[in-house]
């Protein structure tokens, strides 16, 4: 046991934990960003809270890919519209995450400090996009809903984050409703 | 968001958090507690980590069952026995697991806070044991390795976390190793 409390020793001064949240539409998100909040970050401590809302990759299909095309055709107008939503899909989600992010930091952790807080948005499947920005961004955890990823997905609750509890490099904590 | 500033601030005075452990016989559980305590758990926030192993039920089997029992027949002797071992490898986890949280709480915890822990052994089935205990002793979080629950159901890996992850009633971590 003698490495062992070498070991407790040499992580005492490491610098504060960089938490991802992955941030959906859904309540359950909010309410796992809430929990992780008011529960384990800790803005005294230098935590930074990482927030990760990946859409899904717009349809690229367009009229030369007919033949190959065995789902929906969109023309390039619906394409960009629902391009356009998407975005503003994020942009409402994370702006109400930091929202809350700012609310609680300022209402918890007081005494003069503020919770680090950074915002990524990724395209793509949400579930390889959450274990790849967890690696690469070097999170010391990463926390979610257990429904996993909202709106889109409501057939297939729960396997997001399933898939991440199987590939994340990092401890996941699931945070249901 | 009015509520919400109330909220965060009515939880800021709250007590330490209770956080239970599931511990086994196994490296990865293990792990989840040392990734707790170096990560997690705060002496200094007044947290109290809950150490909780299952052993299972021992097997019930008389002679007079003979004609029910589809499974084997132990008799009183080799049952006895079985129990006997079964008290001692909860015996030796629940020991190390509490060494390894006072030798954290002296390294990192330091200046004077003390991590408060208390062990619960129980007896049953892993998988409801867990989630009861997480509702009866007010968990605030529960902790495991992704193998959930040991050796002697390693032909189930995963199943005791995936059921606690469905099944309790408060937000579960799951640290692999």
């Amino acid at each position: 046991m003698g490495g062992e409390a070498a070991a407790a020793a040499g992580r005492a001064p490491e610098p504060g934990r960089r938490i991802l949240v992955a941030v959906d539409e859904g309540d359950e998100s909010v309410h796992a960003l809430r929990w992780c909040l008011s529960t384990f970050a800790a803005a005294a401590r230098g935590d930074t809270v990482i927030l990760l809302y990946v859409r899904p990759a717009p349809p690229t299909y367009s009229v030369l890919d007919a033949s190959a095309a065995v789902g929906y055709l969109f023309s390039e107008e619906v394409t960009a519209a629902m391009d356009r939503y998407s975005r503003e899909v994020a942009d409402a989600v994370v702006e109400k995450a930091q929202k809350l992010c700012t609310l609680y930091s300022k209402e918890v952790g007081g005494s003069g400090h503020e919770m680090k807080v950074e915002v990524k948005v990724a395209v793509g499947d949400a579930r390889t996009v959450i274990c790849h920005m967890a690696d690469k961004l070097g999170a010391d955890l990463l926390v979610m809903g257990s429904h996993g990823y909202g709106f889109f997905k409501r057939a297939l609750l729960g396997s997001v984050s399933d898939y991440c509890l199987r590939n994340a490099s990092c401890p996941v904590l699931i945070v249901k409703s």
